[in-house]
Protein backbone atom coordinates (compact mmCIF):
# COMPACT_ATOMS: atom_id res chain seq x y z
CA UNK A 1 0.00 0.00 0.00
CA UNK A 2 1.69 3.55 -1.15
CA UNK A 3 1.41 6.59 1.63
CA UNK A 4 1.68 9.07 -0.93
CA UNK A 5 -0.97 11.64 -0.87
CA UNK A 6 -2.56 10.02 2.14
CA UNK A 7 -2.11 13.04 5.07
CA UNK A 8 -2.29 11.72 8.27
CA UNK A 9 -4.88 11.54 10.54
CA UNK A 10 -4.43 11.84 14.59
CA UNK A 11 -7.11 14.15 16.25
CA UNK A 12 -10.37 12.37 15.03
CA UNK A 13 -11.87 9.05 14.17
CA UNK A 14 -10.64 8.11 10.78
CA UNK A 15 -14.16 8.11 7.80
CA UNK A 16 -15.45 6.52 5.22
CA UNK A 17 -13.67 9.08 2.72
CA UNK A 18 -10.58 8.45 4.18
CA UNK A 19 -10.61 4.77 3.90
CA UNK A 20 -11.76 5.45 0.25
CA UNK A 21 -8.54 7.76 -0.40
CA UNK A 22 -6.72 5.42 1.03
CA UNK A 23 -8.27 2.19 -1.66
CA UNK A 24 -8.21 4.99 -4.48
CA UNK A 25 -12.28 4.03 -5.06
CA UNK A 26 -15.51 4.99 -3.89
CA UNK A 27 -17.33 2.32 -1.97
CA UNK A 28 -20.95 0.90 -2.93
CA UNK A 29 -23.07 -2.17 -2.10
CA UNK A 30 -24.04 -3.66 -5.53
CA UNK A 31 -26.97 -5.93 -4.57
CA UNK A 32 -27.66 -8.51 -7.50
CA UNK A 33 -30.68 -9.99 -7.17
CA UNK A 34 -32.60 -13.25 -9.34
CA UNK A 35 -33.63 -16.24 -9.31
CA UNK A 36 -31.94 -19.69 -8.31
CA UNK A 37 -29.78 -20.72 -11.44
CA UNK A 38 -29.70 -16.53 -12.84
CA UNK A 39 -26.44 -16.49 -12.48
CA UNK A 40 -26.27 -14.05 -9.58
CA UNK A 41 -22.84 -15.80 -7.75
CA UNK A 42 -21.07 -16.78 -11.15
CA UNK A 43 -21.54 -13.14 -12.54
CA UNK A 44 -20.17 -11.68 -8.51
CA UNK A 45 -17.39 -13.96 -8.49
CA UNK A 46 -16.51 -12.72 -12.05
CA UNK A 47 -16.98 -9.42 -12.13
CA UNK A 48 -14.85 -9.60 -8.27
CA UNK A 49 -11.96 -11.19 -10.63
CA UNK A 50 -12.38 -7.85 -13.43
CA UNK A 51 -12.60 -5.42 -10.00
CA UNK A 52 -9.58 -6.98 -8.68
CA UNK A 53 -7.66 -6.94 -11.92
CA UNK A 54 -8.31 -3.16 -12.19
CA UNK A 55 -6.72 -2.32 -8.70
CA UNK A 56 -10.15 -2.22 -6.67
CA UNK A 57 -11.07 -3.85 -3.97
CA UNK A 58 -14.21 -5.83 -3.40
CA UNK A 59 -15.76 -8.53 -1.69
CA UNK A 60 -18.30 -10.83 -2.54
CA UNK A 61 -21.01 -11.78 -0.03
CA UNK A 62 -22.96 -14.75 -0.94
CA UNK A 63 -24.87 -17.70 0.63
CA UNK A 64 -20.81 -19.36 0.53
CA UNK A 65 -19.45 -17.33 2.82
CA UNK A 66 -22.83 -15.78 4.54
CA UNK A 67 -25.18 -19.00 5.15
CA UNK A 68 -22.08 -21.22 6.52
CA UNK A 69 -21.04 -18.43 9.02
CA UNK A 70 -22.40 -15.78 10.25
CA UNK A 71 -25.84 -16.51 9.35
CA UNK A 72 -25.67 -20.60 10.30
CA UNK A 73 -28.05 -20.23 12.80
CA UNK A 74 -30.68 -19.03 10.93
CA UNK A 75 -33.39 -21.35 9.06
CA UNK A 76 -35.63 -20.49 5.95
CA UNK A 77 -38.69 -19.71 7.72
CA UNK A 78 -40.02 -16.31 6.79
CA UNK A 79 -38.69 -14.45 9.87
CA UNK A 80 -35.44 -16.23 9.51
CA UNK A 81 -35.02 -14.76 5.94
CA UNK A 82 -35.75 -11.42 6.91
CA UNK A 83 -32.83 -11.47 9.50
CA UNK A 84 -31.16 -13.25 7.10
CA UNK A 85 -31.70 -9.86 4.57
CA UNK A 86 -30.59 -7.72 7.64
CA UNK A 87 -27.57 -9.49 8.64
CA UNK A 88 -26.14 -9.02 5.29
CA UNK A 89 -27.12 -5.30 4.67
CA UNK A 90 -25.77 -4.55 8.08
CA UNK A 91 -22.52 -6.41 6.95
CA UNK A 92 -22.48 -4.60 3.93
CA UNK A 93 -23.14 -1.25 5.51
CA UNK A 94 -19.77 -2.04 7.25
CA UNK A 95 -18.02 -2.84 4.14
CA UNK A 96 -18.95 0.40 2.57
CA UNK A 97 -18.31 2.45 5.49
CA UNK A 98 -14.19 0.63 5.53
CA UNK A 99 -14.54 1.57 2.08
CA UNK A 100 -14.75 -1.48 0.04
CA UNK A 101 -17.11 -2.61 -2.43
CA UNK A 102 -19.36 -5.56 -1.80
CA UNK A 103 -21.38 -7.43 -4.73
CA UNK A 104 -24.31 -9.22 -2.80
CA UNK A 105 -25.64 -11.78 -4.62
CA UNK A 106 -28.45 -13.01 -2.79
CA UNK A 107 -32.03 -14.29 -4.79
CA UNK A 108 -34.15 -11.69 -1.96
CA UNK A 109 -37.23 -12.18 -3.94
CA UNK A 110 -39.78 -9.48 -2.75
CA UNK A 111 -39.68 -5.48 -3.63
CA UNK A 112 -40.36 -5.33 0.13
CA UNK A 113 -37.25 -7.86 1.49
CA UNK A 114 -34.99 -5.24 -1.13
CA UNK A 115 -36.66 -2.16 0.36
CA UNK A 116 -35.27 -3.47 3.90
CA UNK A 117 -31.80 -4.03 2.78
CA UNK A 118 -31.64 -0.51 0.80
CA UNK A 119 -32.72 1.21 3.61
CA UNK A 120 -30.29 0.09 6.32
CA UNK A 121 -27.66 0.77 2.99
CA UNK A 122 -28.61 4.04 2.32
CA UNK A 123 -30.14 4.44 -0.85
CA UNK A 124 -27.21 6.65 -2.45
CA UNK A 125 -24.91 4.05 -1.93
CA UNK A 126 -27.15 1.02 -2.84
CA UNK A 127 -27.21 -0.28 -6.79
CA UNK A 128 -29.95 -3.09 -7.31
CA UNK A 129 -28.86 -5.27 -9.86
CA UNK A 130 -31.41 -7.56 -11.95
CA UNK A 131 -29.97 -10.75 -12.77
CA UNK A 132 -32.53 -11.82 -15.17
CA UNK A 133 -33.26 -15.51 -16.93
CA UNK A 134 -36.58 -17.13 -17.64
CA UNK A 135 -38.01 -19.65 -15.19
CA UNK A 136 -37.51 -22.37 -17.62
CA UNK A 137 -33.94 -21.39 -18.56
CA UNK A 138 -33.21 -21.40 -14.62
CA UNK A 139 -34.87 -24.65 -13.88
CA UNK A 140 -32.96 -26.17 -16.86
CA UNK A 141 -29.22 -25.28 -15.74
CA UNK A 142 -30.35 -26.67 -12.34
CA UNK A 143 -26.80 -26.58 -11.21
CA UNK A 144 -27.46 -27.89 -7.78
CA UNK A 145 -30.78 -30.05 -8.52
CA UNK A 146 -32.65 -27.58 -6.17
CA UNK A 147 -35.45 -27.31 -9.03
CA UNK A 148 -35.57 -30.65 -9.25
CA UNK A 149 -36.21 -31.28 -5.72
CA UNK A 150 -38.55 -28.27 -5.61
CA UNK A 151 -40.75 -29.71 -8.02
CA UNK A 152 -40.89 -33.02 -6.19
CA UNK A 153 -42.10 -31.04 -3.14
CA UNK A 154 -39.06 -32.29 -1.22
CA UNK A 155 -37.93 -28.38 -1.00
CA UNK A 156 -40.86 -26.06 -0.07
CA UNK A 157 -41.06 -22.60 -0.20
CA UNK A 158 -38.87 -22.41 -3.35
CA UNK A 159 -38.50 -19.14 -5.25
CA UNK A 160 -40.04 -19.61 -8.46
CA UNK A 161 -42.02 -22.50 -8.01
CA UNK A 162 -44.29 -22.29 -4.95
CA UNK A 163 -43.14 -19.09 -3.74
CA UNK A 164 -43.58 -15.74 -5.76
CA UNK A 165 -40.37 -14.15 -7.36
CA UNK A 166 -41.12 -9.74 -7.84
CA UNK A 167 -38.97 -8.39 -10.49
CA UNK A 168 -37.05 -5.02 -9.46
CA UNK A 169 -39.31 -2.12 -10.63
CA UNK A 170 -37.00 -0.04 -11.83
CA UNK A 171 -33.07 -1.50 -10.92
CA UNK A 172 -29.98 0.35 -11.52
CA UNK A 173 -29.07 -2.29 -14.36
CA UNK A 174 -30.79 -5.46 -15.58
CA UNK A 175 -28.64 -8.13 -17.14
CA UNK A 176 -30.36 -11.30 -18.89
CA UNK A 177 -28.29 -13.65 -18.67
CA UNK A 178 -29.87 -15.82 -21.32
CA UNK A 179 -28.98 -13.52 -24.01
CA UNK A 180 -25.39 -12.33 -22.59
CA UNK A 181 -22.90 -13.92 -22.06
CA UNK A 182 -21.05 -14.04 -18.59
CA UNK A 183 -18.34 -12.49 -20.12
CA UNK A 184 -20.40 -9.61 -21.41
CA UNK A 185 -22.42 -9.55 -18.44
CA UNK A 186 -19.27 -8.83 -16.23
CA UNK A 187 -18.42 -6.62 -18.49
CA UNK A 188 -22.16 -4.61 -18.60
CA UNK A 189 -21.58 -4.08 -15.25
CA UNK A 190 -17.99 -3.05 -14.76
CA UNK A 191 -18.51 -0.49 -17.19
CA UNK A 192 -21.85 1.09 -15.58
CA UNK A 193 -20.09 0.72 -11.76
CA UNK A 194 -16.96 2.07 -13.06
CA UNK A 195 -17.90 5.84 -12.71
CA UNK A 196 -19.63 5.26 -9.48
CA UNK A 197 -16.44 3.27 -7.83
CA UNK A 198 -14.07 5.79 -9.54
CA UNK A 199 -11.90 8.89 -7.03
CA UNK A 200 -12.85 11.62 -8.84
CA UNK B 1 -4.65 1.65 -6.08
CA UNK B 2 -1.46 0.71 -7.61
CA UNK B 3 -1.80 -2.64 -9.99
CA UNK B 4 2.35 -3.72 -10.41
CA UNK B 5 3.27 -6.92 -9.38
CA UNK B 6 -0.54 -8.26 -8.81
CA UNK B 7 -0.72 -11.00 -11.65
CA UNK B 8 -4.24 -11.34 -13.24
CA UNK B 9 -6.65 -13.96 -12.04
CA UNK B 10 -9.38 -15.34 -14.07
CA UNK B 11 -10.17 -19.02 -13.52
CA UNK B 12 -10.46 -19.50 -10.17
CA UNK B 13 -12.29 -17.87 -7.03
CA UNK B 14 -10.09 -15.20 -5.20
CA UNK B 15 -8.07 -16.14 -1.92
CA UNK B 16 -7.19 -14.40 1.07
CA UNK B 17 -3.16 -14.28 -0.10
CA UNK B 18 -4.48 -12.71 -3.43
CA UNK B 19 -6.35 -9.85 -1.37
CA UNK B 20 -3.35 -9.45 1.05
CA UNK B 21 -1.18 -9.06 -1.81
CA UNK B 22 -3.35 -6.45 -3.52
CA UNK B 23 -3.14 -4.84 0.15
CA UNK B 24 0.30 -5.43 0.64
CA UNK B 25 -0.44 -6.82 4.37
CA UNK B 26 -1.09 -9.94 5.82
CA UNK B 27 -4.36 -9.94 7.68
CA UNK B 28 -5.21 -10.56 11.38
CA UNK B 29 -7.99 -10.12 14.27
CA UNK B 30 -6.82 -8.43 16.99
CA UNK B 31 -9.27 -8.99 20.13
CA UNK B 32 -8.77 -6.73 23.01
CA UNK B 33 -10.32 -7.23 25.95
CA UNK B 34 -10.49 -5.67 29.11
CA UNK B 35 -12.86 -4.19 31.53
CA UNK B 36 -14.97 -1.13 30.63
CA UNK B 37 -12.64 1.99 31.09
CA UNK B 38 -9.54 0.29 30.72
CA UNK B 39 -9.00 1.57 27.44
CA UNK B 40 -9.91 -0.75 24.83
CA UNK B 41 -11.83 1.64 22.71
CA UNK B 42 -10.15 4.53 22.66
CA UNK B 43 -6.00 2.36 22.08
CA UNK B 44 -8.19 0.68 19.05
CA UNK B 45 -9.19 3.94 17.17
CA UNK B 46 -5.62 5.32 18.19
CA UNK B 47 -3.93 1.76 16.44
CA UNK B 48 -6.62 2.02 13.82
CA UNK B 49 -4.54 6.07 12.89
CA UNK B 50 -1.29 4.53 13.63
CA UNK B 51 -2.06 1.70 10.85
CA UNK B 52 -3.44 3.57 8.36
CA UNK B 53 -1.05 6.45 8.53
CA UNK B 54 1.50 3.56 8.09
CA UNK B 55 -0.74 2.36 5.28
CA UNK B 56 -1.83 -0.48 6.06
CA UNK B 57 -5.71 -1.40 5.79
CA UNK B 58 -7.77 -2.03 9.28
CA UNK B 59 -11.07 -1.66 10.59
CA UNK B 60 -12.16 -0.97 14.42
CA UNK B 61 -15.28 -3.39 15.58
CA UNK B 62 -16.44 -1.96 18.67
CA UNK B 63 -19.94 -1.36 20.03
CA UNK B 64 -20.42 1.51 18.16
CA UNK B 65 -20.58 0.20 14.66
CA UNK B 66 -21.71 -2.88 16.03
CA UNK B 67 -24.44 -3.34 18.87
CA UNK B 68 -26.06 -0.24 16.84
CA UNK B 69 -26.45 -2.49 13.50
CA UNK B 70 -25.83 -5.74 13.10
CA UNK B 71 -26.48 -6.74 16.96
CA UNK B 72 -29.22 -4.02 17.44
CA UNK B 73 -31.41 -7.26 17.84
CA UNK B 74 -29.40 -8.62 21.03
CA UNK B 75 -29.74 -8.24 24.39
CA UNK B 76 -27.45 -8.46 27.46
CA UNK B 77 -28.54 -11.91 28.47
CA UNK B 78 -26.32 -14.76 28.54
CA UNK B 79 -27.44 -16.06 25.63
CA UNK B 80 -27.50 -12.37 23.83
CA UNK B 81 -24.10 -11.99 24.58
CA UNK B 82 -22.70 -15.35 23.11
CA UNK B 83 -24.34 -14.29 20.10
CA UNK B 84 -22.87 -11.14 20.47
CA UNK B 85 -19.60 -12.61 20.33
CA UNK B 86 -20.33 -15.24 17.89
CA UNK B 87 -21.79 -12.64 14.61
CA UNK B 88 -18.70 -10.36 15.90
CA UNK B 89 -15.90 -13.23 15.51
CA UNK B 90 -17.65 -13.96 12.39
CA UNK B 91 -17.73 -10.53 11.21
CA UNK B 92 -14.39 -10.48 11.87
CA UNK B 93 -13.64 -13.41 10.47
CA UNK B 94 -15.06 -12.27 6.53
CA UNK B 95 -12.88 -9.42 7.08
CA UNK B 96 -9.76 -11.94 7.76
CA UNK B 97 -10.45 -13.17 4.69
CA UNK B 98 -11.16 -9.82 2.37
CA UNK B 99 -6.96 -9.31 3.50
CA UNK B 100 -8.16 -6.64 6.29
CA UNK B 101 -7.12 -6.07 9.69
CA UNK B 102 -9.77 -6.10 12.65
CA UNK B 103 -9.22 -3.85 15.82
CA UNK B 104 -11.99 -5.96 18.20
CA UNK B 105 -12.59 -4.21 21.03
CA UNK B 106 -15.40 -5.68 23.24
CA UNK B 107 -14.88 -6.85 27.38
CA UNK B 108 -15.51 -10.47 26.21
CA UNK B 109 -15.33 -11.01 30.07
CA UNK B 110 -14.45 -15.11 30.10
CA UNK B 111 -11.95 -17.31 29.45
CA UNK B 112 -15.27 -19.24 27.47
CA UNK B 113 -16.38 -16.99 25.44
CA UNK B 114 -12.75 -15.46 24.14
CA UNK B 115 -11.89 -19.03 23.34
CA UNK B 116 -15.18 -19.32 21.50
CA UNK B 117 -14.15 -16.32 19.26
CA UNK B 118 -11.20 -18.04 18.75
CA UNK B 119 -12.32 -20.80 17.38
CA UNK B 120 -14.29 -18.90 14.43
CA UNK B 121 -11.45 -16.76 13.93
CA UNK B 122 -9.06 -19.82 13.96
CA UNK B 123 -6.06 -20.26 16.23
CA UNK B 124 -2.96 -19.04 14.20
CA UNK B 125 -4.63 -15.46 13.24
CA UNK B 126 -6.50 -14.68 16.52
CA UNK B 127 -4.26 -11.88 18.63
CA UNK B 128 -5.28 -11.80 22.26
CA UNK B 129 -4.22 -8.58 23.84
CA UNK B 130 -5.18 -7.44 26.99
CA UNK B 131 -5.97 -4.18 27.91
CA UNK B 132 -5.54 -3.82 31.78
CA UNK B 133 -5.72 -1.45 34.55
CA UNK B 134 -6.88 -2.12 37.72
CA UNK B 135 -10.54 -1.48 38.80
CA UNK B 136 -10.57 1.10 40.82
CA UNK B 137 -8.55 3.11 38.08
CA UNK B 138 -11.36 2.13 35.73
CA UNK B 139 -14.30 2.83 38.18
CA UNK B 140 -12.29 6.49 38.50
CA UNK B 141 -12.10 6.99 34.90
CA UNK B 142 -15.93 5.97 34.59
CA UNK B 143 -15.92 8.35 31.19
CA UNK B 144 -19.34 6.62 30.74
CA UNK B 145 -21.13 6.89 34.19
CA UNK B 146 -22.14 2.98 34.33
CA UNK B 147 -20.00 2.28 37.15
CA UNK B 148 -21.93 5.01 38.81
CA UNK B 149 -24.52 3.58 37.82
CA UNK B 150 -23.83 -0.40 38.49
CA UNK B 151 -22.67 0.47 42.30
CA UNK B 152 -26.52 1.71 42.33
CA UNK B 153 -27.78 -1.25 41.25
CA UNK B 154 -29.66 0.33 37.78
CA UNK B 155 -27.32 -1.89 36.12
CA UNK B 156 -27.48 -5.49 36.56
CA UNK B 157 -24.58 -8.05 35.45
CA UNK B 158 -21.74 -5.14 35.45
CA UNK B 159 -18.36 -6.80 34.53
CA UNK B 160 -16.05 -6.00 37.50
CA UNK B 161 -19.04 -5.13 40.17
CA UNK B 162 -21.68 -8.11 39.93
CA UNK B 163 -20.28 -10.22 37.07
CA UNK B 164 -16.96 -11.45 36.98
CA UNK B 165 -13.85 -10.47 34.27
CA UNK B 166 -11.72 -13.14 33.89
CA UNK B 167 -8.17 -11.68 32.81
CA UNK B 168 -6.50 -13.86 29.96
CA UNK B 169 -4.36 -16.80 30.79
CA UNK B 170 -1.75 -16.34 28.30
CA UNK B 171 -2.18 -12.83 26.12
CA UNK B 172 -0.38 -12.28 23.51
CA UNK B 173 -0.10 -8.97 24.85
CA UNK B 174 -0.98 -7.42 28.30
CA UNK B 175 -1.13 -3.70 28.37
CA UNK B 176 -0.88 -1.65 31.26
CA UNK B 177 -3.07 1.48 30.29
CA UNK B 178 -2.60 2.90 34.09
CA UNK B 179 1.35 2.60 33.84
CA UNK B 180 1.40 3.43 30.03
CA UNK B 181 0.43 6.32 28.33
CA UNK B 182 -1.87 6.03 25.44
CA UNK B 183 0.44 6.91 23.13
CA UNK B 184 2.68 4.63 24.53
CA UNK B 185 0.05 1.75 24.57
CA UNK B 186 -0.38 2.33 20.77
CA UNK B 187 3.20 1.82 19.78
CA UNK B 188 3.55 -1.26 21.37
CA UNK B 189 0.72 -3.19 20.12
CA UNK B 190 2.07 -1.33 16.88
CA UNK B 191 5.42 -2.77 17.26
CA UNK B 192 4.20 -6.32 18.42
CA UNK B 193 1.99 -6.77 14.86
CA UNK B 194 4.01 -5.02 12.52
CA UNK B 195 6.11 -8.45 11.31
CA UNK B 196 2.26 -10.41 11.89
CA UNK B 197 0.81 -8.16 9.24
CA UNK B 198 3.66 -7.18 7.06
CA UNK B 199 4.28 -8.71 3.50
CA UNK B 200 7.52 -11.10 3.20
Amino acid sequence: MSTEHIHPIFDRLLSREDRERQLKQRSKVLWLTGLSGSGKSTIAQGLEHRLYNAGYVAQVLDGDNIRSGINSNLGFGLEDRRENIRRIAEIARLYLNSGIITLNSFISPTIEIRNFAEEIVGASDFIEIYINAPLEVCESRDVKGLYKKARKGEIRGFTGIDSPYEAPLNPALEIRTDQLSLEESIETIFEYITPLIKQA
